[in-house]
């Protein structure tokens, strides 16, 4: 009479050597974050539903909790949901304790979250996420905008992924150019055209524009836009030099290629080389208010972004009276490390943390496996000791089963030495306790 | 129109000097368990409730998870619950992925988890526990038992947490003596009754197993069993020595003795010294089936259990055809941590992961600053760097209110050096780039 259990969709769960691998990974994210200064904190796994609905009506799948055994209606209790980003929980935790923080704030965020979603192929219900954000109050200096690209890209170096360039622009610079050129109204509705350039291509991207302005203007400012969605420059020189040539009297177009340039020139100085100002990068509407980014692999676009973020004018303003702007980019780590896992970059052949494994050779060395043992320890090594005096060719394939790298062989008797076997080259030599090292 | 948000009973959130705390000591037990060689695994946060419930009836309160915007009946798929410990979670990874693990399997967990308690203070509705066990297939050393003590005392050590002993029992001894002088269905009250001797103390407990037993024999048994649960000794010839006075032929009752003589031979060996054999130590009863431990402060019983656990004879056969012997032990994180934070025995000063916060004297500076951060972080430091050049009085501010240790100014022109401030003397010394060590 057993239950039969079965993966459930949408939940990854991983063998023990996947999990190093990616435990390995987030290590690697965490350091990077921390050698920037960034701050961790965690939110809890829900938030109070009123809270994940604040800035209005969500198009993220939100999961409810409810108590199985519940007794009684919730007498005043709010109804609680699993946060579905990290964004919300973390501009809940800034009101919060707004007066116990210093700012500006920077904090790293890499935890789990839901989505509600229908079971589906590919698609995650629960994920991990490694979010940073800068915040400020009143204001933030555009430093930081370059700060957090230099973080997401050092980041994605120190797990090993390459290949992946951060495309880099500011809203300033399509909302100054637009401005001045057509009607308000018509502004959305071009940057979501713009945005949608890399589907349909550029010249059905002229057509959709030129619908939009109609009239006699049309055809010109459709081909001025997407000729200013073109630009891509590697440096600030280079991109002052090309976006010259339009000639766009508003002020905040200037200080959108001002902006724009001062992280490229920060970008410079910090030594990040796989960055490009890219002016076709959108990233939606209502949300971001300067710098957007978008990282993305250089060979397989498809994929879309692997990190993405920009700078916001208010994080908290659905929960502080305080005008709090920022800037934060995110990793979807779960859906990076499943693409790494599909394409097979990762290798993952350890199921054992351990340096070592100690063989037993006899019940009366049980001490002595011990004490080596904890002495190896002290030393910092990672030690498994064998649990039965076996057959030592028995004791020796467990340590290969579990890709342990060195068998370590204590005295057989009082006179003897201790030895230790590299499984990789099957190579055995003497060693002391005191100064063995791999 | 802001919605003020509220803190949500049961699920705590942290300050992020007090997580740094937290991360600090979560990896310092992660390093132990490692040390020992346990792999980490992760489940998913959710289970079907078949599975969470595979076991029968569970006292422990689960929360479900629904979606909120649910657009039909959910065709087919279980319900989900979060999971309420690890070890159900484990259980069921065991048997899903049987075929691809090593056994015998050592394993780590350490994962938030979820009871949908009604609020109230002092419960947590959501925290984290950290789970280790050792699984074997058909039998499992008596080695491990003595193991999983020793890591869960060094993992204690390991973030400070003193004045613990660990109390060792093992369930075969009260079976074994009860069964040889009373009727079968009397062993399970009785064992219950020494459970909860230290709160109803030693002479109310005798009364109650006089109840029980009834008759003539019922105040010998009494005074008998109680004798044998107050048994506490140091090593296993002590315990010995006191248990051979009674006078039982059962098997089971010798073996149990034994083994636990053999977990305190081995704790020797290993060094590890803040354990006794506590013969009252039950630990409810339908789980357990050899060596139960509890982890308790010397000087605050009234806490309960630090750590607990012990060995079970059958991991997970509500969903495998398999007899999977196991032993585990868990450390209540969260419940601990919120001690130590009431005790103020944590000291939570820095706010910022960074040692160093590097000043921007002025803007021409700027590259300076940058390159010497990227320097000193391709070095292995955390590096914070001072986002304007603003009076050089508010950006060192900046790093007392953030809790860094040292603050760097680089050369105010080519000429001059780099200069380093210990904040916490005050002094300030010329530095190197190259060679600076705190």
């Amino acid at each position: 009479m057993t239950y039969r259990p079965r993966p459930v969709s949408g939940f990854p769960e991983h063998l023990p050597e996947i999990r190093m691998a990616e435990q390995h990974m987030l290590d690697r994210i965490r350091a990077t974050f921390e050698s920037y200064g960034f701050a961790s904190i965690e939110t809890p796994s829900v938030e109070e539903l009123e809270v994940l609905l604040a800035k209005g009506e969500t198009d993220k799948e939100i999961y409810t909790i409810e108590r199985l055994q519940a007794d009684e209606a919730p007498g005043g209790e709010s109804r609680l949901g699993l946060h579905y980003d990290l964004t919300v929980p973390f501009a809940r935790y800034v009101a919060q304790h707004f007066n116990d923080l210093v700012f500006p704030f920077k904090r790293y965020q890499m935890q789990r979250v839901w989505r509600g979603e229908r079971p589906q192929a590919g698609r995650f219900r629960e994920f991990t996420q490694c979010d940073i954000d800068v915040i400020g109050i009143d204001n933030l200096a555009v430093t930081f905008d370059a700060e957090l690209a230099a973080v997401a890209i050092q980041a994605l170096e120190a797990i090993g992924v390459g290949g992946v360039t951060l495309h880099i622009s500011n809203r300033k610079i399509f909302q100054g150019a637009l401005s001045s050129r057509v009607n308000p109204e018509q502004v959305v509705p071009i940057i979501r055209a713009i945005d949608g350039m890399p589907k349909v291509g550029r010249d059905q991207t002229v057509r959709l524009i030129q619908d939009i302005v109609g009239g006699l203007t049309g055809n010109v400012v459709a081909n001025a836009i997407v000729k200013l969605a073109d630009t891509r420059a590697t440096g600030a020189n280079e991109l002052r030099q090309l976006t010259d040539e339009f000639e766009v009297d508003r002020e905040e177009y200037s200080e959108g290629i001002s902006e724009l340039c001062s992280v490229m020139d920060h970008l410079k100085f910090l030594g990040i080389n796989n960055v490009v100002a890219d002016l076709s990068i959108a990233r939606g509407f209502d949300y971001y208010t300067g710098t957007v980014y978008e990282g993305r692999f250089d060979d397989a676009p498809a994929f879309g972004s692997v990190v993405a973020g920009g700078r916001y004018d208010d994080l908290a303003g659905a929960f502080i009276n305080k005008k709090l702007p920022g800037v934060g980019i995110s990793i979807g780590f779960s859906r990076l490390f499943a693409k790494l896992l599909a394409d097979k970059a990762i290798t993952a052949t350890r199921r054992s943390p351990a340096d070592l494994l100690i063989v037993l050779p006899s019940e009366e060395r049980r001490e002595a496996m011990l004490v080596t043992a904890q002495a190896l320890r002290k030393r910092g090594f990672k030690v498994e000791t064998y649990h039965a005096p076996q057959k030592i060719g028995k004791q020796i394939s467990y340590a290969e089963k579990k890709g342990i790298p060195f068998v370590w062989f204590p005295p057989f008797d009082d006179g003897s030495q201790h030895e230790v076997k590299d499984m990789a080259s099957g190579v055995q030599t003497p060693a002391e306790i005191a100064t063995w090292n791999p």
